[in-house]
Order: C-alpha cells, then structure tokens, then sequence
C-alpha cells in the first residue's frame, strides 16, 4: 500500500470535487508560554483548528472522499453512528445531493437525533444498543445496496483524514512530533501513513478508552470497555485494522491520561485561548500541561485540535 | 499627526516588549459560501480571529502599548470598566508585575468582579452607576498619580489596537475592505489610521448602540442611549474624541444593524463554525448575512472578529 500516494489523490479528489464543501483550518503557531507552559520557552506549538472544519470535527474529510471514491446507488449513504462519523456522513451526503440513511440505538440523545435530521439525513432507530443499530445498518447495506461509511477502519477514510496532515505540512512545514487523540484510530492512522518516520506522532488515549494502548499489551486488536469524559468521540471499543497495522510501523508511542486531565485541558483552552472544542480534542494539550509528553528544547510540537462538537454550556 | 508611525512605534513596542503576552492572532480566508453567502461565489472573506487574543478581545494589544508607552507609578494602573478594557488592563498590568485596581459600579455582576480579581486586579465597588465609578477612578488616579487606562479615546491605546490592521496586512496583504464593530470607536480608529484609503473600512454599529451614526447626524460627538445584545462590549455612550476625528477622515460608511441579525450571526457562528464569540463580534457576519453590506464580485471582505468573552451557555 503506498499510502502517500493515496493520500495525494485523496487531497487532489477533495480540492476539486469538494472544494466548496471543506476548509483548509488554521495552523496557529503559538509558543510554548501561550500554552501555560512554563520552563519551555523554546519550544513552539502549533495547533491545527480542525475543530473549525466543516461538520466540527476532522471526520468530514474521510467521509467526504469515501463518498467521492466511489459509485453512490440510489439507496444513497448508510452509516450507524450518532457522533462525529454519523455528523460528518450526513453533512457530506447533503453537500453532494445523495440520500443518506443514520441508524441509531434507542439510547441515543433526541439532540443527535435532531442535528442529523436538520441535515438532511434520515433517522432509524433500532433497538436498545450501539450494536443493534449496526446491525440493522448493515443489513440495511446489504439489503438496497446503499454504500457504507465506517468511522474509521476504511482505506478512503484513513486517506482522507491523512490530508489533514500533508495540509499541516503544506502551511507550517514539517514538526518534529505530532500529537493526536485515539478512538478507532482514524486520524492517526491518516497522520502517520503522512508523516512516517518524517515527524514522531504520538498516540493519546483516555484511561477509560485505551483501545491501541491495549491492544499493545496484547499484541493485537483487543475490545476494551469504553467510559469516561471523551467517550462520546473517543468510544470506539477496539482499533481499526487499518489503524493497528499503520500505527505498529509508525508510532513508537501510546501514552494514556486520566479523565481529570482531558477535562482540565479542555476547560483551560476555553477560559484561555477562548477555543471551544469537545473533551477529546483537548489530549494533547493535557499531555503537554501534565508533562506526560515532554518536547525537547526548540521542539516544534503540532497538537491536532480535532473537534468541537460539544454543548458549550458545559464550557463555563 | 503620523498615525502610520504611531502603529509602527507601538507594534515594534509590543513586539520587543510584550511578545509573551500578545499573541499573533490567526487570518482565516474563505470563500464566501463557507459564510452561508450564496451568489457571491467569487467573494473571499477573511476571518480575522482576534477573539483568541490574550483577555478574549483586541483590547489587549491596545491596554499593554499604554501601560508600555508610560512610567507607571508603584500606584499602579486605575480603570474604570467591568468589560473587556476592564479584564485587557488587569491582564496586561499583571503580565508587567505592575498593580492594578479596578472601579465597578454596584451593578456589575459578582462574576465579572471574580473574573478581574482572577487576574490579579483590585476590584473597588462604587455608587450605583457606570458614571460613579468613572468618577470614583478619575479621583483615585489624581489622589496616587497612578496611570489612567481609557477603554478607547487615548492614543497609545488608538496605536494599539492599529497593530491589528497592520498584522492583517503582513499576514494576508491588502484586503478591498474591512467590516468592524464600532462602540467607543478605538478599534476602527486604529484600523482606520492603519488602512487610509488603502482599504475601505465600514462602520458597523447596533441600532440600539449608535455611537458614530448618531455623531454624524449631529455633525459631532453626542450622547447615546445604549442598550440591547451589544451593550455589554459596544455600550460606549459616545464616540471617542480620537475616533470621531480620525474616522471622519477615513471612514464613508457608518451602517446599523438589528439586534435580531446580531444574535442570528453570533449563533451561526458557533453553530456552522464553531467560533464561539460575544455578541459585538458578530456584526461583520451580519451585515454581509443580512445584505447591509453588499461586496462587489472578487471582492476580498476581511471581517474583525474582535471578541469571545461570552458565556458559552447562550450559544446553546
């Protein structure tokens, strides 16, 4: 797999065809006191405002590009997802003018519900679990055809999340590391296919949500339980296959922090930066602020600030 | 009067001086339907994100240039504001070590009291009205010969907030114009100076707020009732001394706009792209949403997002 190229075409497939549908977000370099750094005055961060994309989080470019790679039937975009994958399908379904079907369990909140409706999607709601809406979705998928977005384990959307990276690069040059948030390991998988040994990405996971760094200790793919503040984003019960082959080639390191931690970090790029963003878009800022991660002298440090779908009420 | 070197003495001022506490604020450039602007198609508009300035607004850049251009006695610094010029001096005197003390009317809100002595400022509480404690803080400042902030009608404060039009420039080049809020009139005077004729710059005011319309009607300054959605960071009563002069020079256009389109653009905003602001931020977006300002075709609009300090929970 020659993952850079698909990453070019991937970036060349979006700039043509959805150019009026995503954002290139910001690239802010900032230095390390602005962060509430101190004893690191050398060192640079750069955060990448991709909590500004289209849809609040990164997912709008995978879920864009896995619909532009492929032959959309008339059953249109099926997907079983409530958060940002299920956000993300909708808004680029409605964006290219195809039907796009969202299942979702019983349990999940009428706020989603209704943020996916005034998208455009239709809503099913199947049984009592995540697992049962999946199942319905893939029945559904098999029954009209329509095509299937996953959240993260599928070759174009690993593709499209590695364009945030080769843009990271277009607008800052290279950082020596890259620190990014891990659920079924999309994003990262993306990143790393990008930057290989290029720059040092660094995986961050809740305590509560550790599906590489368990998978590490038992040398494959494992099913963890999934709690804590960042579940909502971060709550995928195992990493991709896709992910656990990229991220054993390219990341060295797979730190975990606690809940405490992620919810100051995030309370903190509010009240400081006026940045609103969801808990899981706050770890890597957590990992610098505890010194989980320690840059070294004049490291240029890139934080991936990956999503803002939160209330904001819960910011005050 | 050489506005022009004004802005240059007090960017190279803060730059030498205050380069930790001010930050270089992020140009974000769009096309126009990414604003929800449909049949503009080749309009560009640039974000100016300057609600992720140190203290949540611009007022910063302008509070640190008067506290740097001075001798401050060990008296310290003395305003007289519970709003953003209130929270940029405390945030600028503490950055320096200086004192700082704050004069409040009784009706301030105890959250905006806990705010400003967060940052370290003296917080004095007196009489019933703004007008009170203004007077309260002119006495004190001829009582100690502490250093007097204005909120915008002095001149290193004017240069100050200049620095902004400058830092566009150098970040994006030359815009075709700038849409900016206006309440006392500091920040559009500094744009204003900084721009010339370069680029047009527009007056854009709440109906409820109208500082600079009203002063041209009555051909000068005049007081204005103020009240509705803006009044916390627009609610000058009168158009600056300095502002008045420098913007009947330079500035064609003084438009107003309803509360109701404030608050629709201040809620699109969080809702499309996640940019949590206050009210006063959200005038730009409204009068390009609403048709008040109507952009030629290619027309590169660079809108001044100029403040976040906002409960989040309104954004809901």
């Amino acid at each position: 797999m020659r993952w850079h190229d698909e990453i070019d075409v991937a970036s060349q497939r979006l700039h043509e065809r959805a150019a009026h549908f995503l954002l290139e977000t910001p690239l802010w370099k900032l230095r390390a006191p602005a962060l509430g750094l101190n004893g690191a005055e050398g060192v640079e961060v750069w955060l990448k405002l991709e909590q500004l994309q289209v849809s609040g989080s990164f997912k709008a470019r995978g879920m864009m590009n896995r619909l532009l790679a492929n032959d959309i039937p008339a059953s249109g975009v099926v997907v079983a997802s409530g958060g940002n994958a299920g956000i993300a399908t909708a808004a680029a379904a409605r964006a290219i003018g195809v039907r796009c079907e969202v299942f979702l369990p019983g349990v999940s909140p009428e706020a989603k519900r209704a943020r996916l409706r005034a998208l455009g999607a239709e809503v099913v709601v199947v049984g009592d679990l995540y697992a049962d809406a999946l199942a319905a979705c893939l029945a559904r998928q098999r029954e009209t055809g329509a095509l299937l977005t996953h959240a993260y384990d599928q070759l174009e959307v690993v593709a499209g999340a590695g364009t945030l990276g080769r843009e990271i690069e277009q607008q800052g040059g290279l950082p020596d590391s890259v620190l990014v948030s891990v659920g079924g390991g999309g994003l990262i998988a993306g990143l790393a296919a990008w930057f290989e040994q290029r720059s040092r990405v660094v995986a961050l996971e809740p305590e509560r949500a550790p599906t590489l760094f368990r998978a590490r200790e038992a040398c494959a793919p494992v099913d963890v339980e999934v709690s804590g503040v960042a579940a909502d984003s971060l709550g995928a019960r195992r990493i991709g296959a896709i992910s656990w082959e990229i991220t054993q080639r390219q990341v060295r390191d797979a730190l975990v922090l606690p809940d405490d931690a992620i919810r100051a970090a995030q309370l903190w790029l509010w009240k400081e930066l006026k940045l609103a963003v969801e808990p899981a878009a706050a770890l890597p800022l957590a990992a610098l602020q505890t010194g989980l991660y320690l840059p070294r002298a004049s490291e240029k440090v890139c934080l991936i600030i990956c999503g803002a779908n939160v209330d904001p009420g819960t910011l005050a």
